[in-house]
């Protein structure tokens, strides 16, 4: 009979790493309660809440950051790491990923984390101000600090040469300044010319009008039809729900997934898009495997990753013919008086209408991609001191003009219309289109590797995908990197070949 | 200049007062982020998420539980309590409140606090089962095991020789088993005349099938109905929210009231009336000092007082014949067919009908406080000893007989229908009863003080009586007990004289 009170500390590998999963499924713990006040902020927080709200996330923070930096995880680790040889493979993945997210949390100076998010809550005040104004000086000298933490934070962590490959690496493991921009580079020879075509094509002209004419559904009708279509697709209501915000996102993990969209009656694709895409990302999020949740082979690979999961189900899915095969006359009997005057062919082209825009979330799929090159560009130059903050507008209209031939009258249509610099999120933008090349390179595979997969679409069943999807991504959680993922999954390196054959397939087929 | 890296700890009176108020709001902020979790499950949760949600609450009770007894708490209030000359009259509640916290917190052995939690949690699913299966010796010895806990914590907290006075004093201080008695032997002497009354009447009677005829009540105009009400009689929606849940409840404090109400088509007064009683206790809770929030003065005086907020609105306020002057030809607007066959005097009949029930929640607020003074005797014989656990379902049977006039055929209808006794509430019922009695006090006090208060409602004009209510009871918070509060209020000791004259006023010129 033991008769120890207090049992000695666990020191076999096997021990110390439980006790390492035991610690970061803490961490992730509270970052669900974080998550999950920040997705009641957005849905349903009354009007004079925030400052209570705005408390309880400051403490929750404070709380998890303490969590995530306690030092008895450092000595675990520390542990760990003198006797790799005795863990499997799945173990040193764990410990190498909580390496990596314990050795940002406990670098970082605590006065830097405090003074970045002060500067968070004011520099969105200030952005939200300056876009309202339209006066780009008001927000510059935020920005400017926001930049200046940033390279801070990558000094402190090691990137002091190269800050933005921290930028973008704190997103997308993995990934760096130079392979970004090699791969921006490629997708820009051959994007440019396509959207020179589309945008002279009369066809795709007429189709953008064509998307005006949906006007007068119901919201609640579109709501029954948005949930048919995102079960259908796979999403499982009973770990998760869809609810309604300003903004479309998704938050939560594990056993408890939010999505939310936004109805207006005279747009209703945009309901359903955003609901599709959200679902996505909620897919990811469920498949990932949950009695791992929590820790790294429980959590996403990524940003880019993520956003093309979300992007798969939005565009090469749910944008198909195959997938209108069985939607529409679903579609058309929740709204037969709305769609009485829209032919099948224009209802499809109203979902692939392609034009320009100023606004980078009213894009479509193929131009997209050139705000995410713009944005790049200027994050690069502004990291590699090319580029003042104060030169910034100027050159935000420059590159319009040339990528998508449209020059911002104003900041709010040009430099001052996202939000993500007011919360110093610099590369982040760049995994929006990484998630689109990693989408169609996906897609370009399984449709080799299951035969006769829109097919099952036509049929509404969307089970092969979704499975293929599990094993070959979710599954792994956050073994691989981004480009390593795509690597194993595809037999290729991380291209933007195929999504610039998929967008001349669909688009090319429709309009010139 | 000072060039103290750390300075030294604060030790003036003044300065340590803040110190412990900054404690006291940690630990109020955590608990209003499990607040938030709570409402969250029961208004939002996907139906497989209930164990995530357990994690994040067991780690929010573990870190709540923390912070409310962290030494340095008890060192700011020793500190504090040798100097109480220098403190103010606010102050001084402050620390006297804060103390009783403290000490019931820091007192609880941790292993007796975990044993409580997880008998909770199986007694819960024991006695769900039992009430399905009308099976009580499966949850007995749950209730035993409860009860044993019980008298462990009265013990441990000093009330040894009367545990029943600690179940009491923790839902209302200041409250105990003998003050309650001699309280609901004198409500029970006026009490069951007048119910033997309007049980025989035939009046009473032919009003209580008229509630039947009240069907097709669409809930989305119900909806819209009781927004009008609760926000005519004083709800601030910018700072709180109502929504559907199986029970109604209301969570949440200061900034953020979150109620709820249910939804039948055939049964529009429940809806209405719970949402009207909740908001009685969301008034309550708005009209605490805000800038107080998380500090004893900033917190409700008990349960009994809460009660009494709900119970005055529901009852003396929303099922006056002045309140429906103003809002029945509302109601009449959204529901003009459903309404069209019942007369004026029928619908106000049907909202104050009266008959005898088995089930507590169900009941009239006549017949209501039998209910509690019945689960109030069975609660003092079990706690005294004179009771055992396994010859409650007789004992019950035969109260019910005796003060209801009613024989439970089954357990579910008798022993088995409350939650409660689950969760170990022991000394909780009693609070419903005291509440109908302080609500009833206030109302003769505040009828007085304001005369024409009812031509007010008329009008559909509820500030002047909100107004007193915020001066009289809520701007108080935990200054006063629940006795002291309403002898401070009314001039006269808590009595259930008011309750009977106002039972005999409103019912007896309906139905004698």
């Amino acid at each position: 009979m033991n008769t120890t009170a207090h049992p000695a500390p666990a020191t076999s590998p096997s021990a110390l790493h439980d006790a390492l999963l035991a610690r970061l499924r803490r961490v992730h713990l509270l970052g669900t309660v974080s998550g999950l006040l920040g997705w009641d902020e957005q849905v349903n927080l009354p009007a004079d809440s925030a400052d209570q709200r705005g408390d309880q996330m400051a403490l929750l923070a404070e709380l998890q950051h303490a969590a995530a930096t306690d030092p008895e995880t450092g000595r675990l680790l520390d542990a760990l790491e003198r006797q790799t040889d005795a863990l499997d493979a799945d173990q040193r993945v764990n410990v190498r990923e909580a390496r990596r997210d314990y050795d940002r949390a406990a670098r970082l100076p605590a006065d830097l984390v405090a003074e970045k998010a002060r500067l968070t809550s004011a520099a969105y005040h200030a952005w939200a101000g300056a876009r309202e104004d339209n006066n780009f000086p008001a927000f510059a000298p935020f920005l400017e600090k926001h930049l200046d933490l940033a390279r801070r934070e990558a000094d402190v962590l090691g990137f002091g040469q190269k800050p933005y490959d921290y930028a973008i690496d704190k997103h997308d493991p993995g990934m760096t300044c130079e392979l970004t921009a090699a791969l921006f580079a490629d997708l820009k020879t051959g994007l440019v010319p396509l959207v020179q075509r589309l945008d002279a094509s009369p066809a795709a002209r007429a189709a953008a009008g064509i998307e005006a004419r949906l006007t007068g559904f119901d919201t609640a009708a579109q709501q029954t039809f948005l949930t048919e279509v995102t079960t259908a697709i796979g999403f499982n209501y009973r770990r998760g729900r869809i609810d309604v915000s300003l903004h479309p996102f998704c938050e939560g993990a594990g056993a408890d997934i939010r999505m939310t969209t936004r109805f207006h009656e005279d747009k209703p694709l945009d309901a359903l898009f955003s609901a599709i895409h959200e679902t996505g990302h909620g897919l990811y999020e469920q498949g990932l495997p949950l009695p791992l949740q929590g820790t790294p082979l429980g959590q996403a690979a990524g940003m880019a990753v993520h956003e093309s999961q979300s992007r798969l189900w939005e565009n090469q899915v749910a944008r198909s013919r195959a997938f209108w095969r069985h939607f529409e006359p679903r579609y058309r009997e929740h709204f037969p008086q709305q769609l009485a005057s829209v032919s099948p062919e224009d209802l499809y082209r109203a979902i692939n209408s392609v034009a320009p825009t100023l606004i980078r979330v009213e894009s479509d799929e193929v131009h997209y991609n050139l705000h995410i090159l713009l944005r790049f560009e200027l994050e690069r130059r502004l990291f590699s001191q090319k580029l003042a903050v104060r030169d910034l507008p100027e050159a935000w209209r420059a590159l319009a003009k040339e990528l998508l031939g449209l020059t911002p009258e104003t900041d709010r249509e040009g430099v001052l219309q996202d939000i993500h610099w007011s919360g110093g999120a610099f590369g982040y933008f760049p995994s929006y289109c990484l998630g689109n090349m990693i989408a169609a390179q996906l897609w370009a595979t399984v449709r080799a590797a299951l035969p006769g997969l829109e097919d099952d679409f036509a049929r509404g069943d969307f089970s092969r995908l979704l499975g293929w999807l599990r094993e070959n991504i979710h599954a792994h959680g956050r073994r691989f990197t981004a480009p390593e993922l795509v690597r194993h999954v595809t037999g290729t390196d991380l291209s933007p070949a195929p999504l610039l054959a998929y967008l001349e397939e669909r688009y090319g087929s429709l309009y010139l």
